[in-house]
């Protein structure tokens, strides 16, 4: 996969590029990350990229101009390397919110672009170069960096390869539908805390049905919306209806 | 405002903390940031900070020691420069949605410590240490630390004299309960895409029942959630009205 992003703080992206996984998929070759800064394309004398709204008021957005020539400039490499156009996607409160299936739609693509911008809103004609606006969630940001780095990762270690085996969480929560359930590790006893006895007896069965137990009570108390009915085993149903009990 | 963020990977954070408004913060002293590696505190001769779970299963898991101690340390401190324990805040996809209200909230606080987990999952009884699990939405990172900086930016900003005027986005999408108006700005004509008529005709009135009507048909379009009948003034009802007819 080839990750290009465009921004005028390209600094932000080194920590993150070393360290997360990002670094890592780079490391494997499963991943090239480009990062534009499309200050570099202004055809302004003072290197400004943004101005004042027509129509007055509060705030200065970012122009049409180096936007566009760095894209069309970022999209002629990506072609020479015999990559496609792929999606293009902005930041913003207004985009479809992110969730797992997008970064699973993400991670087929063979090419992304993140245009981030910071502090300023932007002119509405940049928005004819998008794909896909897309939202993290209901609150405000300064930027569109940090939000970037988030589909980024969410996305880079769903790539076959980059995620180890010891890296994997296990039983993620949202591919199985259901939160979490508890989970422990040494010492047995920390400070007076002791683990639940089920987990030390050796008894897988008894194991599995309290690890499920408790994935479904979590997910009963936390996000009842997660619970599709139509997707629990028998057992599952059964133990759901223990909880509700329990829980009452 | 204090912030303390415990993670195994503190580099993430140089970039961001140098270049967002979490550096402008500290820069004006609205802010200090101090990161910490929990690594440091195992009492484990090979620094080892995870280790499997009981009852099996794939991953691994963080140790509670390593944390507990760290907190513990990292509090002492706090309480030594006179800040109080504050909210602690795990990443935790089961915790509770993050949003502008949640922002708002943690920007009225005197210290917040994030706790930032990576590729493993925790130890359950860490989450005594914690007051709030708060979760960016329905998928999966592979850490904590770039939720931890979204949400840091997101409560920075909100501190009083961080963002400057130039910086504040024109009509905070959230604030006003509607998404933004399109704007723009020079030129007029970029490559044959013109700026509405309305926004440089100079008729102030004019402008701004545009920019109403624009952010409800766009409200109207993608998030129709958002909008709240009861807080609508009589001229918006009868914009939004208008937008109905023209979309159907």
């Amino acid at each position: 996969m080839r990750i290009d992003i465009l921004s005028l703080f390209p600094d932000m992206f080194t920590g993150p590029m070393n360290d997360s996984i990002m670094g890592k998929a780079i490391e494997h070759d499963k991943l090239t990350v480009h990062v534009t800064d499309f200050r570099d394309y202004t055809t302004d004398k003072h290197h400004k990229v943004d101005d004042y709204p027509f129509g007055g008021g509060a705030g200065m957005l970012l122009q049409p101009q180096p936007i566009f020539d760095a894209m069309a400039d970022v999209q002629e490499r990506a072609a020479a390397d015999g990559v496609d156009r792929g999606r293009v996607i902005l930041m913003d409160p207004a985009g479809q919110r992110f969730n797992q299936s997008m970064a699973e739609e993400f991670a087929g693509e063979d090419h992304l672009t993140f245009l981030c911008g910071h502090y300023e809103g932007y002119d509405e004609r940049i928005r004819s170069l998008i794909t896909d606006e897309v939202s993290l969630g209901d609150f405000v940001l300064t930027g569109g960096e940090l939000p970037a780095m988030v589909m980024i990762d969410a996305t880079v270690r769903l790539l076959p390869g980059v995620l180890g085996n010891a890296e994997s969480a296990p039983g993620d929560s949202f591919s199985s539908g259901l939160l979490e359930y508890p989970q422990y590790t040494r010492p047995a006893d920390f400070r007076g805390m002791k683990v639940p006895d089920v987990l030390t007896s050796g008894n897988h069965q008894k194991i599995d049905e309290w690890r499920q137990k408790e994935a479904l009570r979590r997910t009963y108390l936390r996000r009842p919306d997660l619970i599709d009915h139509s997707k629990l085993t028998d057992l599952q149903k059964r133990l759901l209806a223990d909880v509700r009990i329990e829980e009452e």
